[in-house]
């Protein structure tokens, strides 16, 4: 699978007419390769050219993980005086050759320890953005890819459904989202989460990245819960608003409308139409109620690898959606002081329209 | 707290000569201003002055953690529209007034994205690294930070009891992980564990970044366990090694000659010694047994809210220690197709000597 995806990479890097592409360790890294590398003092940085072999540079401790690289590459590792590592760069980038050509890199990855080895390496390379190279690649999911992420959203819906059975009034945020995560764990997520799950009751639920605090249900209260779990790499990203005790008509009026924000936001897309136009369908159904100035964020956003990711679903955003693109669908209504509601759902495009890969009850629920 | 750190941090840019610094999200900004804020596509970046006033620059979504600041800071948010964020970035550094001056960053931190917004909102700064300026302040542990990497440790110590009372020959690597990875969750540790636990046995010992595989342990492996908590940010990272069933002599041997490195690396600490006098410590009793080329890598590396931080405990790194410097102590060999051992403890350097956090049994203790 990882050989197909160099030899696209590689198609790429023709058509954007860089030299070669330099990704340092991250999801990117992951894509390309199957290795995983965490991000460390120590740099990991792999040289892809527009052809031939590419080339890594890594620590000597590291060197064992390449027996799973799908395909040759050179190898250049260094030990652990960071006194060296300079010279090991330079040799990695005087063997590629890459000077007098542009090279992209991944602003949002890469870090200035990694780009500093690398311009001192080499300084007649011309560094440039290359993330749209990579990210055309990464937003297209493969079949594998959608199974994935579609076990991830049931691991995700069950561990919930298992919370949900023991979450009563009373109960602190933290209390439940640590019952949530031994779920996610036990239901068979990755251990590394991609992101520890935001539970917020009442007034904290009017913060869109509230962090769950020793606040207990009470009746009145709308608890949003923000969770998702990690399979095969592939990141879910869900979130659901349920009512606590006996809830007051303005906190049922916002939940029933974004409820319909989301259904808007679900059916909008298909292949060809802009990402934008998945923000209007949801952001229309609030404004159209009244509240879209409680709708203080974009739609959605991609998600893979990465639980943020590319295509961004925000005003403005011109990008053309296409078949295999994956992204969130979370329109929010907060009120400063009182309530918020968020309905979070994971989208695939598809050939004729779009899918959720998440199918759990969107109807408000009650927790007693 | 943190005013405190603040005064001190100003104080260490005033010495280095600098005019400021500028913190991403991550590590360092959570250190100086107790809030936490995720690496994100919306870049957060916060400007600290010699003297006066900070800046942040944050997304609007996320101003609501500001009321936690302990100190006053000029705020400029931004939308989600990308194409506006060049702007919030050049009226903050206008405000700042950094024109001319050395600015530090971490090189380790600052991705390319900050960077770029930076060095185009104002050409006339010279960035430079400013590592040491935020390293000197957060590799000094004060009472309040032992003692959550006290507490860390002992999270660790019981779950890894909890999980070796129903760790069997015939168990899976993953399976012990996720059982042990349950209980660190389960005794009190935050969500966010600073690494995810490492149980190798047999030949995958022998490579010291293994990832727990559907290996089942069987007799004459060693087992090796790498695993930590967090409590209150603040990490722990802890190694033991058992033997499963009867193991060999080799295999006896070479786990006897990595505890006496342990305990001689773990008293080596005091004030003004260089790091690399516990490398050296630790590593004689490797060498003096014959084992020398299968030590593989360093000694060990600082932990405090990072799991790796300053100072790294190697060869060739004269840095004194100093009273509450907290770093790992982590000797190993490497035979490679056969075992590995490692036995890893966490240390503090007190005003006489050093005292390890970590006390759970060195000696091999046997799974059957």
């Amino acid at each position: 699978m990882s050989t197909d995806r160099l030899q696209r990479l590689q198609n790429n890097i023709k058509e954007a007419g860089v030299g070669g592409i330099a990704v340092n360790a991250g999801p990117s890294l992951n894509y390309l390769t199957g290795l995983n590398f965490h991000l460390m003092e120590r740099p990991v940085v792999m040289l892809f050219p527009a052809e031939g072999e590419s080339a890594i540079i890594l620590p000597q401790l590291e060197k064992k993980k390449l027996e799973n690289l799908p395909y040759s590459a050179k190898v250049f590792t260094y030990g652990e005086d960071p006194a060296q590592w300079d010279d090991i760069f330079q040799r990695a980038l005087q063997e590629m050759d890459f000077s007098h050509q542009k090279i992209g890199v991944e602003p949002r990855q890469l870090r200035l320890l990694e780009y500093n080895y690398l311009r001192l390496a080499d300084s007649k390379i011309d560094f440039i953005d290359g993330s749209t190279v990579i990210a055309a690649l990464r937003s297209i999911k493969d079949r594998g890819e959608i199974d994935c992420m579609r076990k991830a959203v049931k691991i995700a819906e069950n561990a919930l459904e298992e919370t949900l059975a023991i979450t009563r009034i009373g109960m602190s945020e933290k209390e439940i989202a640590s019952e949530l995560f031994l779920q996610l764990i036990r239901g068979g997520s990755e251990m590394s989460l991609p992101f520890s799950p935001i539970v917020a009751s009442g007034p904290n639920g009017a913060n869109p990245h509230s962090t769950p605090s020793s606040r207990k249900l009470s009746s009145g209260d709308l608890l949003i819960i923000d969770w998702g779990a990690r399979y095969g790499g592939y990141a879910s990203d869900l979130t659901r608003t349920f009512g606590v005790g006996k809830i007051d008509g303005e906190a049922e009026k916002i939940h029933k409308t974004v409820q319909q924000a989301n259904a808007a936001g679900r059916v909008a897309g298909r292949p060809g139409v802009p990402c934008s136009s998945i923000d209007q369908a949801a952001r229309k159904c609030i404004d159209d109620a009244g509240f879209g100035d409680f709708f203080t964020h974009r739609t959605g956003h991609g998600i893979g690898m990465e639980c943020h990711e590319e295509p961004y679903i925000r005003e403005g955003n011109e990008q053309l959606l296409e078949v295999g693109m994956a992204y969130t669908v979370e329109p929010g209504i907060y009120l400063a002081g009182r309530n918020g509601v968020r309905i979070e759902d994971d989208v695939i495009v598809t050939a004729d329209g779009s899918e959720s890969l998440s199918t759990m009850d969107r109807e408000i629920r009650y927790i007693e």
